[in-house]
């Protein structure tokens, strides 16, 4: 098997004791981690790629919780906009105008900007097409748990969206044998339960039978806007996440995402469940309003991760920044500097979102047997020296611009800032051409923001 | 004079119109703006250099309206702690280890970080080493007011920092003298009022009639944090504003930083007095704490600019991350995602930045007349496609990656990513080395945030 040793660096293992081994190596053997800390020579091929890396840090790949592939085309389709607008006006009648072939370009361009910030693996919030989701996945060679965006409920929607429950599960079922494990187990297969508004009683709980007994994860939007709660006590008695205890639904292979209006109680039920969540915290102050209360959530020891949301939400499939917001915001909400340090919020981003995945025995970590997913962030920028505090300066100073380099399931996706497995010029040619098309068939026209004028 | 013509590009003015030119052209001739929209031939000279920005954004360059060039190379010293920890055991003791060599690296190590953002002029908070800040604002061709440090009231200060009021104001008038009008005028001398807490009601007023009298500016950190307020009540009897109204202390010359703790009436009386808003959102939340209150002032018709505060405070001197952050948080505060929209962020970051350096004849908007302080945007990266909404992307998804060239004065300071004033590879040599000297000698420990193993 083809062997990588990377030397020299700054590694930052986040296993369980947090070591950070100084002037390290990490020895890769076919897509896992074979010695790491100090590596035996013994252990080492005779063709092994070496790369030195000093003065570099590396680090577990990100795991990004919470995306959208498909709104990648939408990136700028609803900024400044009221949530009804940004749905009803924006966004549904973009993704209505999707076939195979815009969902894989959108999959793909988002799969190569994620790549590009330093994720490795992340978990979707359910597309139409999963089938160009899961060419994107294997193309781009990143690791993903991927879902159909399930309606079987409520008031708005476009016509051809919403299907039976039955006609819903048989759907994803189908999925599930298909493609979970598929690309060398790369690709994992959850169920989708988009929001409480378009999800009845009965999908609910059939999600929640089948979702157990494959063994596999439940993505859902829960407690996202205040007006679910009105919406969920007016219609079935109790807030969503109220509901979803009654129900039954609450489990560790349930990620809640966004949660920004959740009750002492409703976090005490998330860690009595341990059910997961994913903070977004972009896309939750942009558009769907409010700051989640992570510190509070993080002391009662839920496992707590961090997403980006689709691109017209935040708008960026970033995790540096995504890292860097985590860390800022809630200081500013609770008046309290020391709250959601940096060393946590590299946690939130790791290991958490390992847990998120189900996938914390392979990932999350850089340990001996794990996988090789990893990245090399460049700290040698004018906007990130000096290196005083090197795990703080990674989620404060630097940005994508420092990722360096990418591994997942120990190929390289990334090197030195280039893509490998595609051409990125090219992929840029088809999603100008696709949104625009795309576009004008949705018969989306947003206002000029100022007067221009065509010089010519 | 030499003659620069940018061909083909999407010309963002923020004229009085705020008109856009597609596909226009902008002729630039010594220091200025000769011609902009279409340019007609006979203008052009024949040794004219000439610029095809097809598909690129240019924009007037970006006003940092609040900066501390002697923190540079404090970044990541002071990183999750609380004020007084960060004040008085961090970044004093650091600043206090200062000499003039140290003091023009992180001068000129923040110059290239701004530049690199898009940043041409920049308001400097107060600094020790004047002298050291000119020599790096003429190394790396910026525009700028620079101020000095000035304290002469208040416990805990370092001791050799605190002088009479006299004293602080005869050496600013001398630093006004040699150096205001100085580097082709780009280096205008501003006085300095660190804080309430820093600074008597006698240097207050004395700094007020000698600003007046020289026709120049002040720049004051003002309602910063709520014990503040407090402070001042219990010792001059109101609030910071209102103490500063009662002494005459307030007019259009006055650059208020922060003031993140203003009260209807404070705001009120900002207005009325025309004084000048400087809003700092990440240090604001990651030190300050709390939210100023921007969507109300910019309601009540405030003229609010946007500053990324130094290093150790925020953590980059990154205009196009204040901007994302400006346009984020006052969204998520009020729960209303039309709050502070991208238009209006812009506004902030160019032609508002112009009048609250009380330049706006001559930068902050691309006239003709006006100076040629530009910069190029570059849209094409994955990250930020597809371009449905340029003026949303270019704060909602753009980066400082995106910046491509930056001018100022007629001058490119960066080309194509490339610095062209400096080499950029050895400053950061010298960045590294002086900076570990000083975190030495001013005895700063930093606790390891994760447990870290030398490997041998």
């Amino acid at each position: 098997m083809k062997q990588i040793l990377i030397k020299n660096a700054y590694i930052v293992t986040m296993n369980a004791k947090r070591e950070i081994y100084n002037n390290g190596s990490i020895l890769i053997e076919g897509n896992k981690i074979k010695a790491i800390g100090k590596v035996e020579k013994n252990l080492i091929a005779e063709n092994v790629e070496i790369l030195d890396a000093n003065g570099k840090i590396i680090l577990p790949g990100f795991i990004n919780t919470h995306v959208h592939l498909s709104q990648q085309l939408g990136r700028g389709i609803a900024d400044d906009v009221d949530l009804l607008t940004w749905l009803r006006e924006r966004v549904w009648p973009y993704e209505s105008s999707f076939d195979y072939e815009s969902s894989l370009i959108s999959s793909t361009a988002c799969c190569v900007e994620m790549i590009k910030s330093g994720v490795t693996t992340f978990l979707e919030s359910g597309g139409q097409y999963v089938d160009a989701m899961v060419e994107a996945v294997k193309n781009t060679g990143m690791r993903a748990a991927l879902s159909k965006s399930v309606m079987d409920d409520g008031i708005g929607l476009p016509e051809n969206w919403v299907k039976t429950a039955d006609e819903e599960i048989e759907t994803q079922k189908e999925l599930f044998e298909k493609y979970n494990n598929s690309a060398d187990g790369r690709i994992k297969i959850w169920f989708g339960l988009r929001t409480i508004f378009n999800n009845s009683d009965e999908l609910i709980l059939k999600t929640k039978k089948i979702a157990d007994e494959l063994n596999t994860g439940i993505h859902m939007h829960i407690a996202e806007i205040a007006a679910e709660n009105d919406y969920v006590k007016s219609s079935r008695g109790n807030s969503t996440v109220e509901h979803l205890h009654k129900l039954g639904a609450l489990g560790p292979n349930l990620l809640a995402v966004h949660t920004v209006w959740l009750t002492d109680r409703e976090i005490d039920l998330f860690r009595l469940y341990d059910v997961k969540v994913s903070h977004n915290p972009a896309a939750a102050m942009k558009v769907v309003l409010g700051f989640a209360r992570i510190p509070e959530m993080l002391d009662k020891g839920l496992n707590v991760s961090i997403g980006t949301d689709g691109a017209p939400s935040n708008n960026r499939m970033d995790m540096m920044r995504e890292m860097y917001l985590t860390s800022l915001i809630h200081k500013g909400r609770t008046l309290n500097p020391k709250v959601v340090p940096a060393e946590q919020v590299l946690e939130m981003a790791t290991i958490n979102g390992a847990k998120c995945a189900l996938l914390e025995k392979e990932i999350g970590s850089l340990e001996v047997g794990k996988k090789a997913d990893l990245i090399i962030l460049n700290p040698n920028t004018i906007h990130s020296l000096p290196l005083h505090d090197p795990i703080a300066n990674i989620v404060y100073t630097m940005s994508s611009e420092n990722v360096e380099s990418t591994m997942c399931n120990g190929q390289w996706l990334m090197k030195n800032r280039e893509i490998l497995f595609l051409n990125e010029k090219e992929l840029m040619e088809n999603l100008k051409q696709k949104s625009k098309e795309i576009k004008e068939k949705a018969g989306i026209v947003l206002p000029n923001r100022f007067p221009v004028i065509d010089i010519i």
